[in-house]
């Protein structure tokens, strides 16, 4: 086996001063914290600490195989601690922890793994999340894509906030927090080539200092981060949960020319496109303006904009710019893989 | 894309039907919890509930890659099961909830995924251990090998339980749980195609039962499940952790003859072999008798015994059959990647 430095290689994954080596010069010296350095197999959180904040954990996990692994606006890295991060924003906790378990391509450079490292630490200290706990595997080259990450988080969710697609009620309206489908534009415009000056990038971005004021307003129902799938995707989970429609206007969807200029040259729909950092929000009609301003007081919430309603018809509609309603079909598959 | 139902597809990744088809047919109805059932992009957990088990939580996670996916004494799904519940208990803790993401290859057949699947829940299901949330990406055939598999795990750790190697102290007794290099031998044989005859199985295991008594027994100062690195992988951590050293008998390991009978032919040291059901305890010499007896009195620590003790000389050393003591390294590397 290969002794190289510049490079993952097989000795790396193995148990022995290789990997502990990594461990302490890359992983532990960039995601520094208390209970990280413990050195324990595991992190040791204290349950009175957790409980100042609220009366129930909220548990999540996410595995990216994003390809490409470096794109405009972020990386594999800062995509794990987000997605993550963000799925426990929008069940109306407080995130608090990660796991981070790495399986790595032998052949991998050292220097993109710092990179992503740094990302990922960068994005959590600034999200007020720790890196608790973690894991290094690696297989031979050709076994795995350059790099997977899989992240689980734990946040508290308040007493009083009881958010649920349970909770969507008919008539309540429905939100989102800015323009759609950067993402997905952004990483197909990039892996297939398509050499488009868009000048767009990734929304991906951590979303909690923009949720956490919207635990305080009554009406606010049900919350969802419009990831793999896009809006179009929530809007279906949406419906099922709750027995209700949802009729979305056309013209009230937040989207970039760019955006919707490379939907319209690959006959695709922007609904059904990723984003990393764009939640839906069911809310009460009293509760709209109230939402719209908390969120649009947040850079990431600018564009935000009431985008259609819940309805007594069960299904999920778009009334288009004639004013004529289609049904709206889950697709049977996303246009992209790898796309988170 | 193929609509073939009998392998898994780019379609079951891209959050459409098809992905939501095989969440609730097949994760679902296996893993079938109140928190899965509830359909939230993550599961909710009460907080009231997990303090009156303990003061902390456990908190790990692990990523699984084992070449070969099937082997005698288990799969993938049970080993990612059993090896994170087991860090969970091995630091004191009781495993309640684990999450579990699939990073699936495109073409892997339905029925082995089917084969996993039910494993890792009737795992879960006989310790106690809820799979409460989870993930599933698809990448195309060549970007991963088969399937990989990640769970991160929470458990709660008693009041007056404080087991860790900074407890460690000069003069206490080492112990391990059973036969050494079980799953390590069995995977190898498989994979190097020796084609011996071994009558050996990995002893892939959940340790929650056995390890519970245990925290009613004050002087056990440390454990953990010798996992990847095997049990010299523990030494060294152990070693480094609490400044001491230790030393081995190598009269007193406990080896199956057709392990050792392996490891003679290949040159390998079992004490570098992976278990996947052992764990290393080190206990005052007031409690050894009376943790030995209580490893001995479940199934899987029938084979228990004292294997060295803690010394001042903060080496970790090996006491020959002519009683030679030699320094025992961590290897750069272990002999064998994707053990785990």
């Amino acid at each position: 086996m290969s002794e190289r430095n510049d490079v993952v290689t097989m000795a790396h994954g193995s148990g022995g001063r290789a990997m502990q080596q990594m461990i302490e010069r890359m992983f532990l010296s960039a995601f520094d914290n208390p209970w990280l350095n413990e050195r324990e197999d595991g992190a040791r959180l204290s349950l009175a600490a957790l409980s100042q904040q609220g009366d129930r954990l909220a548990f999540t996990t996410d595995s990216y195989v994003v390809d490409p692994i470096f794109f405009p606006g972020g990386n594999i890295g800062k995509l794990a601690v987000c997605g993550t991060a963000n799925d426990l924003s929008v069940s109306g906790a407080t995130p608090a922890y990660l796991s981070c378990g790495f399986i790595l391509e032998e052949g991998l450079p050292m220097e993109d793994l710092q990179k992503i490292v740094s990302l990922m630490a960068q994005t959590a200290r600034e999200a007020g999340i720790a890196i608790v706990t973690g894991d290094t595997k690696v297989v031979q080259r050709g076994a795995a894509d350059k790099i997977f990450i899989n992240t689980a988080g734990i946040g508290v969710i308040p007493g009083d906030v009881a958010w649920g697609a349970g909770q969507i009620q008919c008539g309540d309206k429905v939100i989102v927090s800015g323009t759609l489908g950067d993402h997905g534009a952004t990483i197909l415009n990039l892996r297939e080539q398509l050499g488009m000056d868009l000048g767009i990038q990734s929304d991906c971005a951590v979303l909690a200092p923009m949720v956490a004021p919207l635990r305080a307003v009554s009406g606010v129902h049900a919350l969802r981060d419009a990831t793999r799938g896009g809006v179009n995707a929530i809007l279906h989970e949406f419906s099922e949960a709750s027995g209700f429609g949802i009729s979305i206007d056309e013209n009230a969807l937040p989207v970039k020319p760019a955006v919707r200029g490379i939907c319209e040259l690959l006959g695709l729909e922007p609904l059904n496109f990723a984003n990393e950092g764009k939640l839906v929000a069911v809310v009460s009609a009293q509760a709209e303006e109230r939402v719209l301003n908390l969120l649009r007081k947040h850079p990431l919430g600018a564009d935000a904009a009431t985008i259609g309603e819940v309805t007594e018809n069960p299904q999920v509609c778009l009334r288009g710019a004639l004013g004529v309603s289609r049904q709206l079909m889950l697709p049977h598959t996303e246009p992209l893989p790898r796309i988170c």
